[in-house]
């Protein structure tokens, strides 16, 4: 076939479209991910974060605050997420004067049948995201970069490290 | 003061912490924000998708609804972000081969004494996650990129395109 | 095109796959739907429930109180739902001593751009679903049936009668 | 007591009301549930789903993963259900030429110390409330119907089979 | 009749059990609602709190937050009340050395047809829970207290003043 | 340093704010918690509750579920909360006429690697608050009072009773 979309589509069809992946056979094992991202803004954005002149109050402890909440929502937000509990949620917003802006470093870690990439790129998307709102009255252009997963261990299949 | 970091935190403890903006005397008007971003990822990943070739089944639609469905938790995830009702919320995804990847643009609209930036951001920050995770299996070193807000219309303070 | 289940993806995809509905050019009305639907079950489990002898307690009233709640939730759980401020919701369980099981009606009222049929709807469906866990001890073959609206008013596009 | 309204609600004071099931002495064991249940309609409408040409585009695809992350949040809309990880949920929509309508299917499989009956009825509900809310602009007079535990297995209580 | 928890009962049951109040009738107003409560702890752990000695980070921030992000989820909390916008919601979080301990004070403001008392008391009360989780380590006796509505204006029901 | 308010803000900033405990490293065990609390009333409402003259109906069943609900919702509103299984939530409201009002008490039990103090405690605070909700048409000057933990026993760090 030489259509792309139609072969992608029928192809979808024959399967079932999105279906969540079974983990039932598999052992809970201690698994951890790191996931990483940025904010870049205007020097004087960043000057006014820093100097802590918002207008909205602690930008980086609210930012902080709500990446980890959000991490406990992720099997909400992300459809095909499997429910898990987690042991350990770590954000971190590190200021960088030559973005200028913040790095965004989540790590989650769990007990479970499954890895917790998601629940780290979600902390760090939705930090991101706080840390935005929390600015915005200073600066609309400010931009979310390169969130990405940073390493991922202790699943059976295997370890990856970016 | 010549610590940056102590007057900073100084300032915010005189303010008090992190407050929610005060929009009782706002009057409703029509507002709309669109936001957008991309995600990065190998010619073959890009392929794959494209094709329809990926283990969970339908990418580029389960991303979209669990954008449009992450909107309207945006008061939720964002501490300081106000409960909304929205009357739109639409979330595409174009493939890009250049990228290789996919652009993503949310559009959202309310009725209210505050902006929707947040929720149209939300969107297109859970769209592109999902991206990740429909597809993650395939590849991990995806990235999510550029997410800004390219118009904000319908406030008092003026409109704001990028 | 001959094959249909092709046309129907196809045309899905030159659309964009789902979408919601534009209501922000409309105006707010007083809207209300009225949903209904019905628990079949045995006549043991019927005067089980009807004398209270039941091991989670009272069946009723959880089962009202969860199909209220329920109501609320609907934007979070229907993806194209808009989230709206409800003004009224009531959920009522009549005993059917024919069918043998309860009638299930609810009425949900908003001022809004949109009907609110989906929230009369998923309290009854909720309201039914938990009456099954409340009794489900007592008999799994419970049966939820005939869940339907039955009438939906004051909205632009005309009444709507069963 | 002659009155059984009254001996029924004495009752339910004397144990005090709804109580949730304590699982702690049990063992966690893998579990699997099936649920069913069906959405009638018009030949018209079953027609219109079929090829695609619905206002708010992908129905099916749009209900299945509905009904998936329903399944997710049983233990928050049915009152004393348990909150469980879980390992799979599987919801299928099949198109039904005689009813006409669709069959749906939810599947859901934890390992734990309670069942997952719920969280298998809970999803097909929401996706046939799914589908009847995006194709509710055809026909609102469709219907949902006959939603049932298919199957149990995997409990001490031992295994069911409707 | 001479048995009050049977009249009580009786009495429930005849007219249904809880209700939502129906608010459809009501013109949206300006309202806003104030609460307070308190937390009282050891002299060791009110010095702790104070020079930030407390292994969980930052508490009277991390307290505010969380009183602020509840506040919008009284109506998935609290059954019958009405998911309403909310255009502020402050807390805060007075050190008061006498208690010892910290006075918490929440005002919201809406308009709409109904009050927020529930959401301003909702925001004290998870404010002083998660005060507790933040300090619990050091003590597990802390107390909360007084938890109160001190006033509730712009209803038609007139205004109120603790 | 002299100055308490600055080497506690310093403090924070050294660390990194709000953290949520690590307990990957940590068994999981069967662990209890029971917290309890009070609500003051006058005894005109008192008397109404009891004899059940509650415009909004069933105050203590339905207080007594939204303390069910509340605790599994523990996680969302205390940002650091370990997100749990529960295997049993108890809430019980028990008239004291000396009060006059009403003993709110809450058990749950998890086998988990941390405790389930502050599920019981929210489950308290929400019973305590919805009863508010439920009588405050009858009186606005309810008081929610000495919410506290009286024992946890089942973790590492001891067994403790107040």
């Amino acid at each position: 076939m030489s259509n792309p979309s139609q072969s992608n589509l029928s192809h979808i069809n024959s399967q079932g479209e999105a279906q969540m992946v079974d983990v039932s056979q598999k052992t809970p094992t201690h698994r951890q991910a790191i996931a990483a991202g940025q904010i870049r803004m205007s020097q004087a954005t960043f000057a006014a974060i820093q100097v802590g002149n918002t207008p909205k109050g602690d930008v980086l402890g609210t930012a902080k605050l709500a990446g980890i909440m959000a991490a406990k929502q992720t099997a909400n937000l992300i459809p095909l997420c499997h429910p898990l509990p987690l042991q350990k949620i770590e954000v971190n917003l590190i200021p960088d004067e030559n973005l200028p802006g913040y790095q965004i470093r989540a790590t989650v870690i769990t007990k479970a049948e499954t890895g917790v990439e998601m629940e780290a790129l979600t902390a760090v998307s939705v930090a991101a995201l706080t840390l935005y709102d929390m600015a915005k009255a200073l600066e609309k252009s400010m931009q979310i970069e390169n969130i990405r997963l940073l390493s991922k261990t202790g699943g059976k299949s295997g370890d990856y490290f970016a």
